[in-house]
């Protein structure tokens, strides 16, 4: 596989998505969290999005030169119309805007409706966490997983991306999927033409399958059953009633590339821990949590795995599938 | 078994209450809680928990003339010291503050300290709902949980609830812990000398087991693992490093009577949907996802059927085991 430095593969991307139709502060704010999650790799979250994007932009499902506007803003509270376009540059000015009504109100929640695919969560709340504050993401997509007991799928794999910095280390980032696994891994198998384990996914019929392209076409299985069920619900909820964004069962599949505008939602809790208890007690309770963690050898703090992929991600480059960048060049005209 | 109208119930749990210690604020807020509980089925966090909190009044795990107070707050953020009393007061004075913070500044977080045991983390959600708000409830609880890949319990078994309110409907109540199945479930079958299933819960050497006593002594399991151990991470920090309450492994267990004041955390999310895409907006997307849920038969909403079981219980009164309510009686100075 073609090892590609981050500078080379953020240029690349962006090239490839202006080239689809994207202007250039959308193509290059997407890029960054793509190359952001395949440096953590997060492949499924990373680059291996472009084709699907470019497809996107080039059929209308996504508008390449929508700008992300604050439509709706009260105290600590604002909302964000991302206009159809890419979610990345709408989700970067939520954030902004609720790392500054924090500051101001202690709390804040941004929501963002008419989106897109958000990519890895956790992404977007590095800023959050170099703030110095305290962030959660939600976000919904295309409907995946079913309600409790049921089998058609309703929501989203609906994420849940939580920020903690800590004084002297780098933050703690917890980003998860309330599926069972995440179905990006689907579409990798599916793409590799390889099976899932049991246990992922079911197909249309409601019948457990390692089959990934019948998963895909069914539903996934939220974490733990009914329980994962439930917060997937909550997860949709806060993305959609507060927002006015498309349940995950009104979007199609960003799998295929005819299909509406998905006008997903998403949302970014924003606290500031000066706020409540201070930062002296907020220091030093983080670090009596992570001191409790690390007294096991073993075992590593979240984000800290990914951290030092993403360190050696900056000096030697990362390893992209030969077909992959095949593509991306093409895309970016250089075929 | 006895049946016991609701209204007994509340008077005998005050009763008992106050005879233990509690002021009588504190004992009638208490008993509330635990009442609805048990009007829902919950008789793992009903007042099955008197006797425990009983001692704990009568030893000084609990202060009963404890009253708490906002000690800080900044635009929608707010943290309460509940003075090591029972839990109740203190998060009715956190929920009356963000329910009044949300309405001024769109979104509202308060936190509690010093605090105990918080019962059903939904019970609390009830007043958000019926302000017509968006609620979210977190709290923590004596260590439980290990961390991710861990053996030792770091974690509490900390809950997540939230309220849905619905325009001509009873709101969509969620609440769930983040253990596999509720610690109470394992001191029922402890009192009943039942087996739990495996899957439950791991002893103290970290080995699966069938003994309630064992898995008390050792920890729980994370709801799917890993990511649910991610979760109540999540939902430690946010309810301790914004608050200055105890870890999870800080604080004894309520399950023995000699031990600390568990000084546990809870905190309470509250949005406006006026402040966001608006009421209008918000009443068509709840009923749209409820639609899409109800669609199949089979599904029933979340809260529905504990809302059926209290209005069963509303009239016909609640089932007490006979041992239970024997001591409660004694307890209320009747016996």
């Amino acid at each position: 596989m073609p090892i590609v430095s981050l500078d080379r593969l953020q240029e690349l991307a962006t090239r490839a998505l202006t080239r689809a139709g994207a202007d250039f502060d959308m193509a290059a704010a997407t890029a960054r969290a793509l190359v952001y999650a395949d440096a953590r790799g997060l492949a499924s979250h990373g680059v291996s999005r472009i084709p699907q994007y470019a497809v996107h932009l080039s059929n209308g499902r996504a508008d390449g030169n929508a700008r992300p506007k604050v439509v709706a803003a009260k105290g600590g509270a604002a909302l964000v119309d991302a206009g159809f376009g890419l979610a990345y540059p709408a989700c970067a000015l939520a954030v902004h805007e609720s790392i500054r009504r924090a500051r101001d109100f202690g709390v804040a929640f941004a929501g963002v409706t008419n989106s897109h695919h958000f990519g890895a969560a956790g992404y977007h709340l590095e800023a959050v966490g170099a703030a110095g504050l305290v962030g959660l993401a939600f976000g919904n997509s295309p409907a995946a997983i079913s309600a409790a007991g049921g089998r058609r799928p309703i929501f989203g794999t609906n994420p849940i991306a939580a920020i903690f910095p800590r004084p002297k280390a780098a933050s703690l980032l917890v980003d998860l999927s309330l599926s069972e696994t995440a179905r990006g891994k689907l579409m990798i198998a599916a793409k590799e033409g390889k099976p899932i384990p049991l246990g992922w996914a079911l197909d249309k019929n409601g019948n457990p399958t390692t089959d990934p392209g019948a998963g895909l076409e069914g539903s996934m299985l939220a974490l733990g059953g009914n329980k994962g069920a439930m917060l997937a619900l909550v997860v949709e909820l806060l993305v959609t009633a507060l927002t006015g964004a498309a349940i995950g069962c009104e979007a199609t599949s960003f799998f295929v590339d005819e299909g509406n505008r998905p006008r997903l939602g998403q949302a970014f809790l924003v606290i500031d821990p000066a706020a409540l208890a201070g930062r002296a007690v907020y220091d030093e309770r983080i670090e009596a949590l992570v001191a409790a963690i690390t007294e096991d050898p073993a075992l590593r703090l979240p984000g800290e795995r990914r951290d030092a992929l993403a360190n050696a991600a900056a000096n030697e480059g990362v390893e992209i599938p030969a077909a992959l960048h095949r593509q991306l060049t093409e895309l970016a005209g250089e075929g």
